[in-house]
């Protein structure tokens, strides 16, 4: 946890930190480092709030080769301190201005502090790879003489090889005879590589964070280490594996760190398909197109419309809208969403019902039309909106107040058809806007009647209308596929 | 570029697929994979606008054993195809509903096909990584005396290991005379490793794509490979280092992917810094934190504020915003800066202006107070804003529209200070919205006066609202820093 919240901007207040610590506790993790006692007071709060939740895990806090950093952690009543001794000619004496000698004799002073404390000692060399690994052995013999208990060897900058790593460790665990633990850093994409090949060298602990985060490019990634040693290496670790996916998103939403769609195994698309080929291919054999199911994970896999989108891919979709059409029908509609795709959109469900409905000669006109759609909002007025509608021609007004503006007007369009139907908001995204205010918005939600779920779109560059139109969209797509019960108001 | 557009709901543009292949061919990749041709109408257009270009790079389109797609491939006049074969079991039974000896002869027959049409093939076994090896080196061997110019391993679900990889090419490499190629995806986080173990053991050339987009979890990065060959493994490529940044920022917005924070070498924070210690380092020596300069690929390091901030990070941050600080000052300062930082907060220029004030003992009162502000907006009106705010106590009353609500609100604002001040906003952003329409909203701006440039920050429900502080807040900041300036209304 130490490491990942040293992502640029990132700061867990105390319950944020516990709340983690907890997950990551169910998730079967051995050592949570909860923190760096020495960085500030909320920091220390935080790690005694995680010491007090007596887990599992052994919990650890960073220090440096300094007292005051120790005795910090003392006062948190951690069980153990993973202390940083810089290794490196260019840290010793670019950043401490200090010698290889006083460097190390620091090192062995503090680890029979920390061990006179009663703590468990974790020592580990900073930026250990760009070092002379003599030296790195010498500090690392002297340190355990002193009393250390674990070892680790620390990529600080993310330069090592895969091969070099084994190398590395092989010599490590042969010539030191506690445990060594591996620290990477994803810098030049390898960090997963490097910890799996220290692992198979014989190192006992490996620090990983839970997507990666961490200072700059991050660090090794949980979840990948995880896996890839269940399904690569054929080694089980205590690890909950379907639990990977729910702890994934619980750190990137308290971090507020997101994770890129095509992030491994975690990423929005890692089990998300698309080309027909694809699809194809899955209708017949999962196996094809996903080395592990994503249930392995705790997820569920997903099938998207785009341009590369075959027969089989669409026929799937319209029987989950629970839509059927003759095999030229069936063509004609994955035209038309090659087409909409060809245009670079995104094609959602009401995109896929609205193409349905004209090749299925279907009853095309929406029932809902947006007549008149108002919104105010100031500092000091309460977001209100009024809207008029017409269902089936008759008209409706309704008006409703929310926490702003776009809330506002989506509670008075739900207002609107209570009559005719109970519609839900489940899910309302809009992806980040950059560039200026006049920045084109995207807005997805996913809505649902009695249980049917579907998806919609809104764009434009006034964020409230584009809301507006999605929801009438998606309020359209869901009473349209109802037709018998609609009350007349 | 073609398996890059497999990411899921991504679909490039004819003149999109231009300006990629544009960016990449200056970037110095030798082939760019324009896309599948069979794929649909708007895709062929795209490929046959990139052939036009007459860029340096060999165009390639993707095909499958079959004659049509290979028939579109020849009618967009690209140079060459990426002929794809499934070799796995899996694929061929499952998929295919074929045998191993059908699909062979297939292969054979498609590749004479494309060579009779004076097509470049590369010829690619898909799932390649699950097959039998005996069998894929039949296959193409077979291709090869067929007239396959190269050939491609293929590990269509990512499940390679390093030294798995590097086994399997050695033995490709001494069997096959043509170059052979590798093509990784990144499921267990692996795809780096695994290109690079590939190229170490003899393979000629490597299928990658810029930030790893592609099905799934994606392809190898463009960007690791090319930074690893050169820094890990002293391999010099026709790459232009510098270009890889904007690159990588191209291909994002153009696509719509967003990239990571804690992306290698292309992510927000990759170059980023904000704890004490890193930030004493780099004072001393950039080497210290940093593999590579952020400058070899085109970008600039960064320092921001949090809790893990030191003095020397608030020192360099406050002589960034022209203050000077006594040591005691600045150890109160970088306090509160931590404290701030505990908060769970980012902490923006402005803030950090805000405490200085408060420790320097300056004019701490805000110029700008913001008495009103009101938003009209609907789908049948100009998004208009009337803000009342006073300056030194001086009442101004401003009205603004815009094409949305935000813009009308920061229009009228800026007119607000018109008299005072010329006040730009370079940027606006707004972190994506997730869960529903109540979802709190960070707002960021970006503001600038004669050069000047600071950042804000506001926050609510009400994304109008938390613009309109952000923006007071800038204005505020602007404007205290310029005391001399100011006209009187």
């Amino acid at each position: 946890m130490r490491d990942g919240e040293q992502t640029p901007g990132v700061s867990l207040e105390p319950e944020k930190k516990v709340w983690i610590a907890r997950n990551l506790d169910a998730l079967g993790v051995d050592v949570i480092e909860a923190g760096s006692a020495v960085t500030s007071e909320g920091e220390r709060d935080g790690i005694r709030a995680v010491v007090k939740e007596n887990l599992k895990a052994e919990i650890c806090s960073f220090a440096r080769i300094v007292k005051g950093d120790i005795d910090y952690a003392i006062d948190c009543g951690v069980d153990s301190v993973h202390l940083v001794v810089p290794v490196s000619d260019l840290h010793i004496e670019q950043k401490l201005k200090k010698d290889r000698e006083t460097v190390k004799s620091n090192a062995i002073e503090m680890v029979e502090y920390a061990k006179k404390h009663g703590l468990i000692v974790e020592l580990s060399g900073e930026d250990a790879s760009r070092a002379d690994l003599d030296y790195v052995i010498d500090v690392f013999k002297a340190g355990v003489e002193a009393g250390a208990d674990r070892l680790c060897f620390c990529d600080t900058v993310g330069v090592l090889r895969p091969e070099g790593t084994y190398d590395i460790f092989r010599r490590l665990v042969t010539e030191l005879r506690v445990p060594v633990s591996i620290h990477c850093h994803d810098d030049f994409g390898l960090a997963t590589a490097n910890t799996l090949a220290a692992l198979k060298a014989g190192a006992s602990q490996a620090h990983v964070t839970m997507n990666g985060v961490g200072e700059r490019a991050g660090n090794t990634p949980l979840e990948e280490v995880a896996i890839a040693l269940k399904y690569l290496y054929n080694v089980n670790t205590r690890i909950v594996l379907e639990n990977l996916y729910p702890t994934s998103k619980l750190v990137s939403r308290l971090m507020g760190v997101p994770v890129a769609p095509n992030k491994s195994l975690v990423g929005d698309n890692a089990f998300v398909h698309e080309s027909g080929i694809h699809v194809h291919g899955l209708m017949a054999n999962t196996a094809t197109y996903e080395p592990i199911t994503p249930e392995t994970i705790g997820r569920k896999r997903q099938i998207v419309l785009g341009k590369h989108a075959g027969r089989s891919t669409v026929e799937m979709a319209l029987q989950g809208l629970g839509l059927t059409a003759t095999g030229q029908q069936l063509d004609e509609i994955t035209k038309r969403v090659k087409c909409l795709g060809d245009k670079g959109k995104h094609v959602t469900d009401a995109d896929l019902m609205s193409i349905a409905d004209s090749v299925l000669g279907r009853n095309t006109e929406a029932r809902i039309k947006l007549i008149d759609c108002t919104i105010l909002s100031g500092n000091h007025a309460t977001p209100t909106s009024s809207v008029k509608i017409t269902i089936d021609g008759q008209e409706v007004v309704e008006s409703g107040v929310g926490v702003g503006p776009v809330d506002a007007a989506l509670n008075a369009l739900r207002k609107s058809v209570s009559g005719v139907a109970d519609i839900k908001l489940d899910e309302y995204r809009v992806e980040a806007i950059t560039g200026g205010t006049d920045a084109l918005v995207d807005v997805w939600v996913k809505m649902s009647r009695d249980g049917r779920v579907i998806s919609a779109r809104g764009s434009g560059p006034d964020i409230i209308m584009a809301s507006v139109q999605a929801f009438v969209e998606g309020m359209n797509r869901l009473i349209q596929e109802k037709n018998g019960i609609v009350k007349k108001p």
